[in-house]
């Protein structure tokens, strides 16, 4: 089946094959074509080129994009998508002014979700994190990583990560899965922190990785969670079954979660809404990616991690949702890349390069998605008719995505 | 043409037609009821009660609203989406760094906003405000108040007023209007401000009643703009032609707009980021409405309107989206709604009547809109499948708005 996109007004994100994560200035150019139309064969962008030239052979369908912009659909490297229920009574009840232990005792927090998820059967958790990933398949995220972490018992995180692994079986979408079982301390191990590292590490990753269920593994790095000790215990382990780190750190403290993260090669380290100068040399002499989250700091008021100035050092920074019920109810890439721009300061080219290219590498997957490359994936975004690709972040509130393709699919 | 409404599982905003503003405590509460059935005749609700009870006679068209919620439309009491191109470029200068300066020299700035809309024919005008005016209708917009301000010349904001009138006789939804001659002083102007406050006085403000143009008259009463006195005297000379002042003060500075708007019986005070203690008890001793703007405050950075202390302080809130191509590029109410629950701390219920029925008092509709109440304008939204109405505000990048009635018309 051969579909050709013509008269494409902007074809954005054009790179080739070996194109490499983007650094500092790097990020700033986003190379782009007008005027041109693209060609797919089944799940695959098979050429592109400008309208002057056009292909020749035979074309199943046609789909004109006068007037629009096509881009390489979103990657979202970080989201926890497979949970049970939601955190909306949580949110109201904090804007009331409830404490933290009045809304855990009404069954808000994490240890609740979990226990939540716990009591799901796995057709159910299916069910109702499908009809996420379906809304945000409609908002052009083309790939996307999902992490366990509300199961914290080793048959509850086995059964997210197997619920995540079926949603990318089931639909187009490319998924990438995380093992977070260090994600909170269960109520059971209260003031028994260690004996909960090791089940990770003698029980949980043994099993994910016999399972194979797993493509990275993940620590909450933070003061009141699992320490820099801890992240290195749990790093240390999961290395053993070649599972590379992508951590959740720096969110309210920088307590060398960064260090510990580069020390084992960290694929990402993500959040970093505080970042010390220490953070940012040790990101400098490393291959790790930064993951900025800023609907987490839109919803939670915490600070927007500083892209600017991550980017301005020469660090390679990627952009993602954080979709969760306590703390980013969202998985609106576009709203990620609005507040890029309208709260850490990147163009509009930089948050571009940070949601697609910059992020399939986040995930491990720079060969088959995040650009308009030739045997790349047709993983494509088509837009209403915009006056230019800037309108994207500037017209925050509107939903400028008309069609997107997701392996050739349209979704 | 009768058309019902069934199986909705919750019914929000059911009011008496004698609903006065809603005022301190008074906005904590939302009367709804659940699985319940609305009757529409035409484009008036003539009816609704509990699924338990239905309706008898004649019914042309039924709509099954099973598991999802039906409330008024959002009414947005402060736009200025009549305007000329966009300002797309001079967000991108910004975010580089370039002064002010060099993005007015660039074509940026509201001046040059003017400049571009002196230039477009009413036409295009038209044509180009139609489309975002289509765009926030399917956003859940039912009634929409729209400023001029972008002329600057008499015959300019004549043109925009124009244009407004035009709209709102040509889509269904309902629309006020608003004379902002005193948005910001024109070129040919400069060091000659009280010559321009005396063209508004007698030339602009008698050409507008003339033609019958507007409803209400503002002014944008900040330092660097417009004086307390230049309000004064511009509120003074309106008020001959019977146009209630709805005015922008405290965006940047509590310079005594509030008191001068409360003297002249304004019947709502805009923006409002920065509030004194005297701002409060002069609202505290008045009718007029308090419009919080968190758009605006989100898009530039600015504090956000102390929305929750204002309301503490016994004051009528209403929230609006003031979209404008500088400093607030959205017309989506669900964002406003969303922020102000995120960013100003009020409930669900707070927001929802802050963006229906005291916004309908805020334009001057609430005998027709920002209600569910036999005998006003089917101006309705329905919703998607959501679990309770507080996911309006939790998932602020969702839309979850299914379908929209405006005076009766499915948009
Ligand atoms: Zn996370
Ligand atoms: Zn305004």
């Amino acid at each position: 089946m051969n579909v050709l996109l013509t008269n494409i007004k902007e074809l954005l994100q054009i790179r080739d094959a070996s194109t490499h994560l983007l650094k500092g200035s790097e990020m700033k150019h986003l190379p782009t074509l007008k005027n041109a139309w693209l060609l797919i064969e089944d799940d695959t962008i098979v050429d592109f080129g400008s309208m002057m030239a056009q292909p020749e052979g035979n074309i199943d369908k046609t789909i004109d994009c006068s007037g629009k912009i096509v881009l390489p659909s979103w990657c979202d490297s970080h989201t926890h998508i497979v949970f049970a229920g939601n955190r909306e009574q949580e949110f109201v009840d904090r804007i009331n002014g409830l404490t933290y232990q009045e809304i855990a005792l009404k069954g808000g927090g994490i240890l609740n979700s979990a226990e939540k998820l716990q009591l799901t059967s796995e057709d159910d958790l299916f069910a109702q994190s499908a009809q996420r990933l379906e809304e945000v398949m409609k908002l052009g995220t083309g790939a996307i990583e999902i992490k366990s972490g509300y199961g914290l018992t080793t048959e509850a995180e086995l059964k997210m990560l197997r619920v995540a692994k079926r949603l990318g079986q089931t639909y187009p979408v490319t998924v990438r899965t995380t093992f977070l079982g260090a994600h909170a301390l269960p109520k059971e191990f209260t003031n028994k922190k260690d004996d909960y590292v090791d089940l990770i590490c003698n029980e949980m990753l043994p099993a994910v990785a016999s399972e194979n269920l797993a493509d990275y593994v993940d620590v909450f790095c933070e003061e009141g969670y699992f320490s820099v000790k801890d992240t290195d215990k749990i790093l240390s382990a999961a290395s053993k079954y070649g599972l590379t780190p992508k951590i959740h750190v720096n969110q309210f403290n920088s307590i060398g979660g960064v260090a510990v993260g580069v020390k084992h090669n960290a694929l990402s380290v993500d959040h970093l809404e505080i970042v010390s100068d220490d953070d940012i040399r040790e990101l400098q002499h490393s291959n790790t990616i930064a993951v900025a989250l800023p609907a987490c700091s839109f919803f939670l008021s915490i600070p927007y991690t500083p892209g600017r100035a991550l980017i301005d050092a020469g660090i390679p920074l990627a952009i993602a949702t954080d979709f969760n019920p306590g703390s980013s109810p969202t998985g609106n890439m576009n709203f990620v890349l609005a507040a890029a721009c309208i709260k850490m300061k990147l163009t509009p080219e930089e948050a571009i390069n940070a949601a697609t290219i910059n992020a399939a590498h986040a995930m491990g997957l720079s060969h088959t998605h995040g650009s308009i490359t030739k045997g790349k994936k047709a993983n494509l975004i088509i837009t209403k008719e915009i006056p230019s690709y800037g309108f994207l972040p500037y017209s925050f509130g509107s939903n400028y995505i008309e069609q997107v393709i997701c392996n050739g699919e349209l979704v």
